[in-house]
């Protein structure tokens, strides 16, 4: 399969690794949102979140803490966003599920586009009940 | 202490609840981002990501696979983003740990403003040694 981070995983491709575990790998994103910029991503090809297996995305989400905590203390980062983008109408570019820690400061020029939208009368409930019936 | 999450995880203020665990809670957010937008919380107080305790932490990534399939299951979501806020520098309204699971349709207007830096020469690699050191 020609997955750029398939290759990174079996040392076709380089990367300026972060951290591994057993079944994860964190890199820096070599397009940052801010530097310092990391992605998490479980070795196995997988697409999206729903699809990972148990103890890689426990990895995942470990790795993820440990590197927000990193980004705070080594970067002196205020903040961070977690971030997974799953699909490409979500934004995903590459099709190999991975997970972007971005540290945040507060003169950075980063914002999400945020955008709130109204439930009419009852439509909360409706959505949380078919939600429900297919956990 | 006055957290409208930790009143909700009380019962002292009303949700439309999805998924409950041990150590987690997940209900619709009120001001969706698209309809179906669930928060995932830490029953505990806790204010960001990299101070949650190992068991919350799991059962938070879990519910949100749970619940992201379901978006795609129920609501017919082509795919969904997790985001993650994690101080105000980064977006954090309300400061109890929460982990968004945003169900996204290629018809929705829903973009997420997305730009990227450039490291210089040697940059990323000066990064990912301070990060490793941090670990």
């Amino acid at each position: 399969m020609d997955c750029i981070f398939c290759k990174i995983v079996k040392g076709e491709l380089p990367c300026e690794k972060v951290l591994e575990t057993e079944n994860v790998l964190a890199f820096m994103d070599l397009y940052p949102v801010n530097k310092g910029h990391v992605l998490v991503i479980p070795k196995k090809h997988y697409f999206r979140l729903d699809e990972i297996d148990n103890p890689s995305l426990h990895q995942m989400i470990e790795a993820a803490q440990r590197i927000a905590s990193a980004q705070v203390y080594a970067l002196s980062a205020e903040g961070y966003n977690l971030l997974m983008n799953n699909g490409e109408v979500a934004g995903q570019e590459i099709l190999h599920a991975h997970l972007h820690v971005i540290p945040r400061f507060s003169n950075d020029q980063m914002r999400f586009g945020w955008r709130h939208l109204e439930y009419s009368e009852g439509e909360l409930a409706q959505y949380g009940q078919r939600l429900r019936e297919s956990l």
